[in-house]
């Protein structure tokens, strides 16, 4: 059998050379240059392996690319991004963010977790794969799009505009990640998410805070308005919230039973006692898979230097709540739902805006890429793989999984809990990494000798 | 009679100067250089109108200024401050805050109604009473501090080491103002304050907002704690809140019924169909002068970026409370209230930091001094002053008038409801300020021939 974790050990210094390269352009939202450059060095690698490689262009979007190699009647299709979060506040990072740095066997950078680790990882195992198999016996489509981290604004009409290409009898989603006690993770769908931004302009223009007596504060009526919207447990009061919800299946439960979450590493981890609503065990891991939430991504208004006063009244006052949804809540139903619940409160002069929505998917896990991802980390980590239903997270899968009827699996990936990925300091192991690369190949081939 | 009116109005390039040169100087609490730039600009001011002055120096504050002139038995102090408010959001300005600008008949400046425009006043119109009515037959103390905008934390202690220097019959306290129908406003206190910044860190770092189906959320435990604080109406409900507050005496409610006040332009400027409460005609009065409040200077916790989307939960939230306060609230205490209120609501996590801290205070309007300046406005501005018991802003004017007993006034001044003072572009009417000149000069007189 041929040693593909030894041919991955000795090519270590090569393959992080590439993670590094790629997590050294900053390719945020923000700098459309920093985007456009790792465009080309996504093109360029692909083209290095051998792909044809198309750009898939949208007038309002950067470039998604879709790289074609293989062939035979199978197809994958691997989803990717190339964009990063931004790096704010950048006075945490302990190394710059596009500037990579390993510290104890940890590589960190912007972007390291989220997603160019699998990405470039994905990109070395086709390299080995090669090398060991030879060509690849069936079709591999490679779709890495860059606007993930702004909600894929416009990766809907880019899939729906080149649907035909993009079909395939399965696809392989980023990367879940590896849990707290090692074990390879995967999952078969996504949360999904409504992001809105609260606006509400009560004055004509900030006052000097002794009117506070008489005038309407913007600031409280904004936190009147938040204050309405959830319970302290965490549970959603957003009128209708849960009507579509779907309940766990007793299957799903039996999953969750035998699923592996060490909570007190997790809960020092966040630096916590408890989690919301206290909740521990198989309610806590039916919370963390079947449950919506309603998040403060953040609140501003008025005078906000650390230390220092002000006596103003805010003439206005701003909030972001971002909602992961679950199946079958639809993201255009729950901005309806807090509109109405909002006036029906007096808060109709508080507007909202829409961001990055995105609806919640899941694919039924028996087809065959889905069984080979299972089966080569059940092999290659030599420990049970964590398989659940969703990730918490949200990516645009609902397209794929539902749009394109492309059943969808993330398979274990670079990411772990302490990867701080959308935070400062985000990284992953480079030991990780080589093991993904190894992971990679071991599906591919898994998955080459499936009917 | 001699026409001060004309001899004012002949100077206008002059005294318009003066205050042009005050207002340049950029002398916030955030640039000590500006600061100690005004403390000259006064100094020589005050020496070129023949005052002694005298440097009372603290080692945590800027200097204050105590100028001497005139002499005889009867002395009155004037109390006015040399610091400004910070100038941001710097971007709401139509012309820079330290370079004066009139358009329209107004002077628009940092500063220039709070309080620069009334120091500058006094020291045109001593200029111009010497020149009209020669020697000052009373003993003038001209007090100017340089931490007012920040609270005045070390004016106590300058007061209390030079009490016997500042002892007088009675004191000018900055301005109260021209109301909305153009009448002569006077005050005879001011309320108290107590400001304060609440911090809570929830979390080690910074997390993908998918984790928020778990984990503890700063932001919304902060909007939970801010939501037990007040009511939508203004009422403030910290337990025990209102335990010292005085109600208005007969003779109180009696001044409020002849009591001036436009509410109709005040919703106009402010921008807002009603008060809290929806308040209005004596109701309005008493809460006006009588109640205290509980207001939002700001908030901040995670992303807020206008337009944009992050998918975080925020590690920390931090929000900033000023409360107005009236005889014979004490801050220390309505902060031991609030720490207490919090406990017991289990947020005993969040922090409590005061800056500002001053107690509310009243005089009897029947010294002489008071007398004079309520005449002299009767006179100069032909129309009935607008009297009332307190200013609703703060001021440390406890240490003066309970402190050294020396009973306080604020006399009309360049101050109106539309002079945005805190705000972007603030401002003075240039025909106020040489009104207020001209009544300053009126008040020295008819204080100068009491008994």
């Amino acid at each position: 059998m041929t040693d593909v974790a030894g041919l991955v050990r000795d090519r270590a210094d090569k393959y992080v050379g590439w993670l590094t390269e790629a997590c050294s352009i900053p390719s945020m939202a923000t700098d459309p240059a920093g985007l456009a450059e790792m465009a080309v060095w996504v093109e360029q690698k692909l083209t290095g392996l051998g792909a044809t490689v198309e750009r898939l262009t949208h007038e309002d979007a950067p470039d998604a690319l879709l790289g074609h190699l293989g062939g035979g009647s199978k197809s994958l299709l691997f989803y990717d991004h190339y964009d990063v979060q931004p790096v704010d506040p950048l006075n945490e990072w302990l190394s710059q963010p596009f500037e990579p740095e390993i510290r104890g066997g940890l590589f960190f950078a912007r972007g390291a977790a989220d997603n160019k680790g699998d990405l470039v990882a994905r990109l070395a195992a086709l390299e080995v794969y090669k090398e060991v198999y030879g060509d690849v016996p069936f079709t591999i489509k490679f779709l890495v799009e860059g606007e993930e981290e702004t909600g894929s604004k416009n990766f809907h009409e880019i899939v729906e505009r080149n649907a035909d290409e993009l079909k395939a009898d399965g696809c392989i989603w980023e990367g879940q990640g590896i849990d707290h006690s090692g074990r390879p993770a995967l999952v078969f769908g996504a949360k999904g998410l409504a992001y809105v931004e609260l606006n509400h302009k009560g004055l004509n223009e900030d006052q000097h805070s002794s009117f506070a007596v008489y005038a309407p504060s913007p600031a409280w009526h904004m936190v009147e308005a938040l204050a309405t919207l959830r319970a302290p447990d965490g549970t959603v009061l957003i009128e209708g919230f849960y009507d579509d919800v779907e309940k766990p299946t007793a299957e799903d439960l039996k999953i969750l039973e035998g699923f592996p979450f060490d909570e007190e590493t997790e809960r020092r981890r966040l630096g916590t006692d408890s989690f919301i609503g206290n909740v521990t065990g198989l309610e806590f891991l039916k919370r963390y898979f079947f449950e919506p939430t309603c998040n403060i991504a953040g609140i501003v208004t008025g005078y906000t230097v650390p230390g220092a006063s002000k006596t103003v009244l805010p003439k206005q006052a701003m909030a972001k709540l971002d909602m992961r949804l679950v199946p079958n809540q639809d993201p255009d139903d729950i901005v309806a739902k807090l509109r109405k619940h909002l006036d029906k409160r007096g808060f109709d002069d508080i507007t909202i805006d829409s961001f990055s929505m995105e609806h919640p998917v899941r694919s039924e896990p028996g087809f065959a890429l889905g069984r080979a991802a299972i089966e080569a980390a059940e092999e290659t980590f030599e420990l049970p793989p964590a398989v659940a239903p969703m990730m918490i997270a949200t990516g645009p899968m609902h397209v794929i999984a539902r749009g394109l009827g492309v059943p969808t699996v993330s398979p274990a990936g670079v990411y772990r809990p302490t990867s701080d990925i959308h935070a400062p300091n985000e990284n992953c192991s480079v030991e990780d990494y080589l093991k993904i690369i190894e992971y990679t190949v071991a599906y591919l081939d898994t998955y080459s000798r499936t009917e």
